[in-house]
């Protein structure tokens, strides 16, 4: 492995790590916003956009660059492409908290819903999800990002749970309706987060294990 | 160019067209069942999720065996990874079709609520852009892929109108919460698809033109 590689690839891990950063704050921002009605929270969240799009441009671009240059393979190829679909993931996670912190803005000046704990307990858990899937990226530790994947379903399960609460509140107090689809919107967009965490997650199990695990029953070795 | 490169992608080219023509056969079937109320349909669509899954694994399996192969460059190199980003965002637009199918499901055994127009509507332009992007990929015609990612504010617009319209029926509707719920959920799977198909033409652009148009004001030339 010419040195040269081995220089760009880490540098190509730190920027993965600072985009990485920069969405899980504004997911943060976000949910933070939503959960003390904070307006300038999510304003925050969704002023953090710009930058995160600029990185995802210019990782893609560095990627590129370095598959063109140094031709690498095995191992350091499934590092370049797996870095490309992680910054995909974490663009559209960064789109996602934006989408989060525009209905929380709409919600704020409204009388609270009492909303059910459900959604509190998706948003943290979303977050830990990507901060281990990140984690695991740095340290390419493939068992914490098995951990992250096995999370998924109990994600799934709290919005659920959360979904036929607001349906029931909606069916006996049709002044909840704003709100309460609102809130529904939330927990899908925090929902489809944890999805793409996940998708984080199995990436790393391919960069570590050469072993394509997106698909249950379909696993596929490189 | 190597005329085994050349061959490798011609065929990986045939490759993602064919699973292009699964994921808008998918589409189409989940959203003719919601139209014709037809269970039939809906299970047809659900049904071919897995061959969508397994065509994604096989197609960036290939890739990657390109990429350490030939080492491709410039054009060649960008045809490989947007194929990747191209089959990534296939496969997603798969599994909207398989959510689609299962609340199709959910609301066939109940009184139509007398869907609005909008919905109808979103979904044949929806269709529309899926084809256009993928025909966009084998003419690589970015004219084309470029009027694909013009057409996604309209969708947004639609949709907007859709959601009003089913908010005002739950307020005054109590026994309509449930199926105007299910119709939500069906529009904002709808809209998301069409963002990937819009994805899909600015992948298009970029391998043509070698100029990524992903976030307006930041395009970057390659």
């Amino acid at each position: 492995v010419s040195s040269h590689l081995e220089h760009d690839l880490d540098h190509l891990k730190q920027e993965v790590l600072a985009m990485g950063g920069q969405v899980e704050q504004s997911l943060d921002l976000a949910c933070g916003a939503l959960r003390q009605r904070d307006e300038q929270s999510a304003r925050r969240a969704i002023e953090l956009e710009g930058r995160i799009d600029r990185m995802q441009l210019e990782i893609d671009d560095a990627c590129l660059k370095i598959l063109a240059l140094h031709q690498p393979v095995a191992g350091d190829l499934r590092f370049v492409t797996s870095a490309m679909k992680i910054v995909n993931d974490l663009e559209r996670i960064g789109d996602i908290a934006v989408n989060i912190a525009e209905r929380v803005l709409s919600l704020i000046p409204r009388k609270p819903l009492d909303e059910p704990l459900e959604l509190d307990e998706m948003m943290r858990a979303t977050g830990g999800m990507l901060r281990s899937a990140l984690d695991a990226f740095v340290a390419r530790d493939a068992g914490l990002a098995r951990a992250v994947c096995l999370q998924d379903d109990a994600i799934d399960q709290l919005n659920r749970g959360h979904f036929e609460k607001l349906q029931e509140r909606m069916k006996r107090d049709p002044d909840s309706v704003e709100r309460a689809v609102g809130l529904l919107s939330i927990s899908r967009s925090v929902e489809r987060a944890a999805d793409l965490a996940t998708n984080i997650a199995e990436d790393v199990v391919f960069l570590v294990e050469a072993l394509d695990i997106r698909h249950p029953g379909l696993e596929l070795r490189a």
